[in-house]
């Protein structure tokens, strides 16, 4: 499998994250989305990804788009070690807890979005952190009830095994660190980021780890 | 089975063509997003959604929220007529088209959002129309070559019954025309809707057929 991922993209992250809790390896194809005016806007890379983002898997010469998509192909093609729990209400827990990421908190924070609050809206970059902040603190306090009052918690969203909700947290936490945002206010999530933070399929997965992390 | 709903809620929408394309019948729980300042800021609603959205699917005595995990949960508990296709490539297709739009387009002109751009950033009503048409016409120009060159759109985008796909298609249209999109660059993505308007499961989940669809 290769992916096509930039080292900070959270949508990349979590895909990384989902290959590694399946223990599956890939090969990267690094997009960088800032150098040179971001090479997602090369004459060639439409084919590969019509919007022009990252990340996109290729398995089988088929190319794979949008990270929830993607995680759920790995889900039912490589069935275990599983994302998602049994139990349908469970399952609809833990989904939600990744849709709630990916549809309310990340869209508004993509670089595409800030670049149109700075460049077209002509907006400080003091008022764009604001916007960051607004809408990570929004999401993550109600990720927070969500999760503290599911009962379904251990030490990660459901139980004591990582899954698709860690591997959307984990990568909105790291982007809400980069902006500086208190995360006092959410102590289960940070509970459970620093629990993920101990396992290798975390540490392999995360920024800092990629081949073209030193490239910025 | 009951649903917390708004009948312009293009998320609730995306859950009313689930339900009606799963022949699944539901009782409504209105919750007016604008009369009143927002009937999902009376005190109790956060303990039925604690970010205050719709819709909300209460099935069994337990709340599921986000309306990706809703249809994902109702395909799993009722495969019965599918919502995606049998091949792995294909329901991975399917399930981008669907997160294209939950993810891309349709957070960015939320109703907190647009409010966001007007109150807080001071917009005009001009300047938030343009914001509207802008990431609508970014995630349209993608959803229609990713359709379009895909081969595998027939009436609908996969094959000849409409599914998870045109759930969250055909709402993102309607607040397209809402919002007076120009769609003419979008053929079939018109063509799939106009296919869609013919059938009763999209005909019973519009806005306009909705309980609450006078009260506005």
């Amino acid at each position: 499998m290769k992916l096509y991922t930039y080292f900070r993209s959270s949508a990349a992250y979590r895909v990384r994250i989902a290959l590694a809790l399946k223990g599956l390896s890939w090969t990267p194809e690094p997009v960088h989305m800032l150098r040179g005016g971001g090479e997602q806007h090369a004459p060639g890379y439409s084919a590969i990804h019509p919007q022009r983002l990252v990340p996109v898997l290729e398995d089988k010469g088929e190319l794979l788009i949008q990270s929830i998509a993607i995680c759920e192909y790995l889900e039912e093609t490589h069935p275990t070690p599983p994302l998602l729990p049994a139990d349908p209400f469970a399952r609809a827990y833990v989904r939600s807890i990744a849709n709630a990421i990916a549809c309310e908190i990340h869209p508004l924070n993509n670089l595409r979005v800030l670049n149109y609050v700075t460049s077209t809206l002509g907006h400080s970059d003091e008022e764009r952190t604001a916007w960051i902040s607004h809408w990570i603190a929004d999401g993550f306090a109600a990720l927070e009830a969500i999760i503290a009052e599911a009962e379904l918690s251990g030490r990660f969203s459901y139980g004591d095994t990582p899954g698709l909700a860690e591997a959307f947290l984990v990568p909105q936490i790291y982007n809400a660190r980069r902006f500086h945002c208190d995360m006092s206010a959410y102590p289960t999530l940070t509970r459970i980021d620093g629990n993920c933070s101990e396992r290798p399929e975390f540490r392999i997965a995360h920024p800092d780890a990629q081949v073209d992390a030193n490239a910025a």
